[in-house]
């Protein structure tokens, strides 16, 4: 057993998911346990195929991978955005096939993980929370035994991306957002209100595709395709930093300098506010006191610059040998 | 007919309302033509009755007012927060009563008036959405006869008041607003966003509270109990210029600074974010481009402090001779 904090991570794999994960071993006194992969981005079957390729890249063929969920709760998935994360999920950048999923489910996995590390694990969960909810129904006790769950996902303030109101990942599947910030868990949501400020330039892109290390020249290449897509958004060429941010603040590579403690709720109604992450934040005005009982850490701000760190967290990642 | 632009007022007065309404008969260009009541602060009845009261202290008893909805479009009124407006809506304060309401209805009246003054009508509304949504029922033509609608309700990217998701105007009827949102008139939104950061101190109370004219020493008056309320909201002895803000807005009196046209949906269903301003404001990270078709004034800031100017407005009204 680890003396390290281990970390279940679900994602559905993806460009910046792609940078996440990367960016997840480099952290010191965390150990990567576990992955599951679920649909968003690209379809779960497609995100562990990239995460399992991206591990063996980065010289970490042992963490075990589990395929999650194909469909969300409600409704099925009918495919990603691929003017996005192109066709594959990761730019249309080709990777080596190497290493398969283990023989059991996201859930399954994650069950497993929260027995074995009881009251350590730490879940961090940058896709839908199609796999948290389904473990969430297979084994109420799950929260019991969980640290805290960090998702890049949400906005409470900032306008959603998939809607109006809406955040993407929350968005898929706002039912299982619902049981995720229902359940008995300390959540910590980095949403929209704070990745939109986190960004890698061009610049900092053409630095990791001049690297030496073919890792660092890959992801440069998986990101053109991101870089293209946030042109038009942000009028600048350069990236959001959604799912890194949330693993940097999980892992205390991002220091938050706003996160209230309030409740948050999802609407899963039918309305235009459908998938919004209703966050109680009337507090703001007097400096937002505490709030008994609340466990949702809302971060609305990370005064510094995250992207600088993500570039040379990077470029220190030994490729495969 | 004036040469001025008519004004029709829905309020439901409403200590902000009464500010709101002395403001407006201070704005030059402008004539207030009719007010229809409705029950928010306080019920629509004693909402007339503090509009006639008032109007008749400021010296304008030829103003027409029309007692309007007493309850909501889906449910009824239970009654107004006394600990923020009073017991009758005026923090208390005992005005003596002079005149009668009009023998129509707010929603007859202002269909009356959009008659009258075809295609050159403001509306200015301050309360629940109860009165346009009914009017907008019984003659859907009225939108094409109003040259604008400026509200002061909702929340784009702010939280609520009523609950985390709605502001008290909106939230109170979300199926009136919608209706209001819907129809085929351009809308202003003065909601929270920036309402919250426009204050009266008490030291312009006490500035108030010792002018010579009665007028002026009764809106101080009425101002006690409001300030004590939002003394627990705000941490300081001031309070917040939501109604008068909005007659600003649609007056001239106070420039935004940022305002996008969007589109804005109102969620009516029974979820947390019943009653929201869904904004669809997803291109503010690109300086907020046009968005073809949309109609939805959105204000999110006024540079200018407000409450100087609206201090300075009130102690230049005259009292009834």
């Amino acid at each position: 057993m680890t003396e390290r904090t281990p970390v279940y991570f679900d994602c559905d794999t993806g460009i910046d998911d792609t940078m996440a994960l990367l960016y997840l071993l480099t952290r010191p006194g965390h150990e990567l346990v576990g992955v599951g992969s679920v649909s968003g981005n690209i379809d779960a079957e497609q995100a562990a195929r990239n995460t399992l390729d991206l591990l063996a890249l980065a010289g970490r063929p042992d963490v075990p991978v589990a395929v999650g969920e194909h469909d969300f709760l409600t409704h099925p998935y009918d495919g990603g955005p691929a003017h996005i994360h192109g066709e594959n999920g990761i730019g249309d950048v080709i990777l080596e096939s190497r290493g398969e999923p283990v023989n059991q489910d996201a859930a399954e996995l994650l069950i497993d993980l929260s027995h074995r590390y009881g009251g350590r694990l730490e879940v961090i969960a940058i896709g839908p929370l199609t796999n948290l909810a389904v473990a969430l129904r297979r084994d109420p006790s799950l929260a019991s035994r969980v640290a805290r769950v960090t998702i890049m996902g949400g906005a409470a303030l900032a306008p959603g991306n998939l809607t109006s109101a809406a955040e993407a990942n929350i968005g898929n599947d706002p039912e299982a957002a619902a049981a995720v910030f229902d359940a008995a868990w300390p959540v910590t949501m980095v949403g929209l209100d704070v990745t939109m400020h986190h960004r890698l330039t061009e610049d900092q892109r053409q630095v990791l595709a001049a690297a030496d290390g073919v890792l660092q020249q890959t992801v440069a290449e998986i990101l053109d395709t991101y870089f293209g897509f946030y042109d038009a958004i942000l009028g600048v060429r350069e990236c959001t930093l959604h799912d890194p941010l949330a693993v940097a603040v999980a892992t205390g590579g991002a220091l938050p300098s706003l996160a209230p403690v309030v409740k948050v709720e999802v609407e899963t109604g039918s309305g235009p506010a459908r998938g919004a992450t209703v966050a109680d934040l009337r507090g703001m005005y007097r400096g937002h006191p505490p709030v008994e009982g609340a466990r949702h850490t809302v971060v609305l701000a990370v005064d510094h610059r995250f992207g600088p760190d993500l570039l040379h967290a990077l470029l220190g990642l030994q490729p495969a040998s």
